[in-house]
């Protein structure tokens, strides 16, 4: 239907998530209104998050530098590592400013559907980083920071056990659970209201 | 927060109409875990459409050629063109495959609230093409197929009266107007549903 640039344009849009074809025609309707400026800072930012970006040899954050930012800050905690499943949780939570710890990335969760990807996570990593130590810091807490859905549940269970047979004084952590903000006592779920009650907070 | 390489795309990212920061991210983390090669084909579709799509001289539409292959192809019926708004509109017609004649892309509608696009719109071309004929063809019968909302019945009685003042004896026809596939009477709007029977087909 549309000339052979349109299409091949569309086909490679296409393989993004989330992106049929009416998104993919807008995205080119777009581009061809806006030009070739837009167009051409496209093309370079592309260029250069493929020729920069790495990851991180210690936290496996995608960053351009290894060790990141992060992993080289003199004054962020060493004793402390918070484990996420993937780059944008870490932004997250770098966007509260509430941790002033270490990241571990794991690069996705233990997913029954996915068998195929679990040798990809950084589980490995993980473990070699508490049985080593941050430089000559040991490391003496991890917060397991995984979303509290079954594929997260099942990823925290097993480094927990896995964790506690590398060093069994090591403290683990879970991100609290409770009402969110905003929320309705009326309209929350049972499992959500249980929890915001028997982990209650003493003032 | 994020790495500068992934700063500078998430910018170029978010200028996508519906793109804020949350598809923006999903977007380069897919790219970052699928790799080289699906963003080297992106780049160059992109570069490629940059370098080969232009507006036909005749319809406007956005071909990789001028004229473009439906302005060239001679089994198309010449005496009658199909006004649309955009590109988009324009490949959905061509989908269903009713229409033989030749088509004509405003690109955009007349709008009170921007104003500055009407000497963009391609109305002049549309009246030159009709005052002219296709070649030694004379265009009797204009469909005007914008979209039933404020800014389309504007633009369709403006170009009414334009196509008139040109050629009275021109016939110009709208889309017709009534339920659509799956509708349920009871929840159809009043008007369409008065369309609907005031337009009714004699079977």
């Amino acid at each position: 239907m549309y000339s052979p640039s349109i299409e091949r344009l569309l086909t490679a849009l296409k393989k993004l998530p989330g992106v049929g074809a009416h998104t993919a025609e807008r995205y080119i309707f777009h581009w061809l209104k806006s030009g070739k400026r837009e167009v051409g800072e496209l093309v370079l930012a592309l260029k250069k998050l493929m020729e920069t970006v790495k990851s991180c040899e210690r936290c496996w954050n995608f960053s351009d530098a290894s060790p990141c930012p992060i992993c080289r800050d003199a004054k962020r905690d060493r004793t402390t590592v918070c484990v996420v499943a993937e780059p944008a949780d870490l932004a997250a939570l770098e966007r509260t400013g509430a941790w002033r710890g270490l990241y571990h990335v794991l690069r996705g969760v233990i997913d029954a559907t996915e068998a195929e990807n679990l040798p990809k996570l950084k589980i490995k990593e993980l473990l070699a980083r508490v049985k080593t130590g941050e430089g000559k810091t040991k490391i003496s807490e991890v917060v397991l920071a995984l979303n509290p859905d079954l594929p997260g549940e099942t990823t925290m269970l097993y480094l927990e056990r896995e964790l506690k047979r590398i060093n069994p004084q090591l403290i683990i952590t879970r991100l609290a659970r409770g009402l969110p903000l905003g929320a309705d006592l009326r309209y929350a779920d049972d499992i959500t209201l249980g929890n915001a009650l028997s982990h209650r907070i003493t003032r």
